[in-house]
């Protein structure tokens, strides 16, 4: 039996667009099922017992020989996806260090540059609450610092990780080439502008919200 | 030629821990050299321009046929160490999912569970900045929610990802068994306290801070 995949996403969410991407480069039929956040869809009884009891999407619903199966953690889908394939380098090193820069994503990149996109263009200022806007500063500061470190990492190579596209590109770059509607100004990255180019003309390549 | 480990650590993190538990277990050879991150020692300019650009630790030092690599990210330096072990499962959705776990650790859990044990226990209160001590609360519901995922996993299943002891487990045992000095009461979690013991009966286990 082919397996059926499903995507349980909202288009707004770079983290849903990292496995949409990874299904579109490979050419993996990716079916989707939306849900807006903002109205709560994701912390429905009928969500939280039968979808993610983390009350989070994305989750990769997978329907196959073993039954029905989900895979919460965007990156974790990504891998699932992509397991054999191109986008992840056989060589150990290469390997680890994908997974280093996939770590670093969810660690200090997400958190910061994802963060403030969804509080300042999608939540709005004024309707944060007054802890949400004193993290803002800290925010900014290490959201810059993430971005900082890929674009030192982009002056002496093609890719985040190895010597070709793979999966540690493919997670960085939903939150990062939006980053601007976080306030972010992309122009004090020289190397992470080129290498958003580069992303661009990947054969196959879908962008955000589609 | 035979490859060198040599973990940069301080050995209160559970981060480092994580590595250090994988090398154990996997009876690999594990150097260290330690730093005491209260008195900046990761972030000095040597630091900084040799070991991680990052000035984090853990960061794993390999050093052989390819010469020095570094490779930052605790969980990326256990992958590395553990590729082609027992630990890291061969099965498509076993592995994505042991990886689900570790993503979630990462951006769930430690963010919470190991953040307040660090002002907390480490820092202490009276310490923290005006702009810590208001988040308290927030990553104290946080991380009640995350060892409760856990412990509904642990409901149904001996170990987090798979049917036996993965790399799932070693990324989410260091923080999670100390979360009492964060104030986090683990009776609340009868099937992690069971787990817990299990995870210390494991051949080659080590415990924390050696």
């Amino acid at each position: 039996m082919t397996e059926r995949h499903t995507l349980h996403e909202d288009p707004r969410s770079g983290n849903c667009y990292k496995i949409k991407l990874t299904a579109a480069l490979l050419e993996v039929p990716l079916e989707a099922r939306q849900y807006d956040i903002l109205q709560g869809e994701t912390r429905t009884p009928e969500f939280l017992n039968n979808i993610n009891r983390n009350g989070r999407i994305p989750v990769l619903h997978i329907d196959g020989d073993h039954g029905q199966r989900f895979l919460p953690e965007s990156n974790a889908a990504c891998w699932y996806l992509a397991s054999g394939s191109h986008l992840i380098p056989d060589d150990r090193f290469a390997q680890a260090d994908m997974l280093r820069w996939m770590f670093f994503e969810q660690y200090n990149h997400e958190p910061n540059v994802a963060t403030l996109r969804f509080w300042l263009s999608i939540v709005g200022e004024a309707n944060l609450t007054d802890q949400q806007r004193s993290q803002i500063m800290a925010k900014r500061v290490a959201g810059c610092d993430a971005l900082r470190l890929m674009d030192e990492r982009l002056a002496n190579s093609t890719w985040m990780a190895g010597d070709r596209v793979t999966l540690a590109d493919i997670a960085l770059f939903p939150y990062t080439h939006v980053a601007e509607s976080g306030g972010f100004g992309l122009e004090d990255y020289p190397n992470i502008c080129v290498w958003i180019e580069r992303v661009k003309t990947l054969t196959n390549f879908i962008p955000m919200g589609e």
